[in-house]
């Protein structure tokens, strides 16, 4: 399948070069690509370069959120969860339209200190402000619940025994997602509802930071038991 | 242990009749006695009266707020949410003072129609609130993640396999409560930091109520997988 991933960060680049990697035909978006790929230097968060982690996955393709957004034919939202209707809105609601966008950002908000809290929160969502600002779309809420490589490797904690959400109003897309979770390799992929259960698996993120504090390693994951 | 339960409904009635069975010294604690033994029909929810009930167990005491926990050592918060902090006050500050709170509520606020939201959330926790408010008690927060039953009987779902957390500022208390859960058979307690971190623990629940819905049962636990 011919897909773009929105974002450029270690969870956009993980996703999209797992994808590559089960053989879909990939393309990064991101705001300006000469300048993502011009960056010599780590991040703030010390994320190693672009152009560095794209030249062991020269088989993804670089491009504008416009242009990636155009040719693919499902969209994954791997920005910033405080950027996302902006680099949506770059993307363009005509290269949404129709469109599966799977959403795996976490709309963190670091304006109130650390740990940070969530905003929009508790009566809306950020995969719900998507589906509303891009109503042609079709918005799945899923991944955000786990760390990066977990999402796209289920087997490095546990044997893969662990569930996902996923959260949505159209049936057909969240089979479509469901396709593409369990081409990672997830076995336990639980339907919470329409799209505004996103704004559960959203809420899951502060005791996700504070597990992740105290087992001092983001390699785990919510197992539903039952 | 001496140990008052605050609260009749559902959570209150499992955790005194587990407690007793262990062999604690439990009073359930009530704004009005009286009142509450002299009901005879279910409740909006369909619960049992609480003669009902008390009738089967015998040994649990029943008193006022105030009388349960100035008999107590140890504190459980097994009211609503949202009556929690009056419930408190009525209990007493000095009834409180030095004491363990145990801290199992949830701030469920149905204004905002069904499902319902959280109040406080995000950026508070009614964990929070209640050491705020009774700077001499010692808070816990733990169980609100799970159905009452699961609570005290944690063998009901996957024979045990899943996890609780512990949320406070007080070391010694995190402990006492560790101490009970294991007595119910919890085996996967997990730390999640200060009282703070009952903003993460809290904020489970709009998911735990659509995972409820998706599985139709409210017997699952979320089991931290690493």
């Amino acid at each position: 399948m011919k897909i773009a991933v929105l974002g450029t960060g270690t969870v956009g680049r993980t996703i999209a070069g797992a994808l590559a990697g089960l053989g879909h035909d990939v393309v990064i978006g991101t705001r300006d690509p000469q300048a993502t790929l011009a960056r010599t230097e780590p991040d703030a968060m010390g994320t190693a370069p672009f152009a560095q982690w794209h030249a062991a996955h020269k088989q993804v393709g670089v491009a504008t959120f416009a242009d990636a957004a155009a040719g693919g034919e499902l969209i994954v939202n791997a920005t910033n969860g405080g950027g996302s209707l902006k680099a949506l809105a770059a993307a363009g609601p005509g290269n949404l339209s129709g469109k599966v966008i799977m959403d795996v950002a976490n709309p963190l908000d670091f304006s109130q200190g650390m740990p940070p809290s969530l905003n929009p929160v508790n009566t809306d969502s950020l995969g719900e402000q998507i589906q509303r600002t891009f109503p042609e779309a079709r918005v799945v809420k899923t991944l955000n619940t786990m760390t990066a490589s977990v999402m796209v490797n289920p087997a490095r904690v546990a044997g893969g025994e662990h569930s996902v959400f996923v959260s949505g109003n159209d049936e057909d897309a969240k089979k479509a997602v469901t396709e593409i979770l369990q081409g990672f390799g997830h076995r336990d992929v639980i339907d919470l509802g329409d799209i505004t259960s996103a704004r559960g698996a959203e809420m899951i993120l502060p005791v996700w930071l504070r597990i992740w504090g105290s087992l001092g390693t983001g390699e785990f994951n919510f197992k539903i038991a039952r």
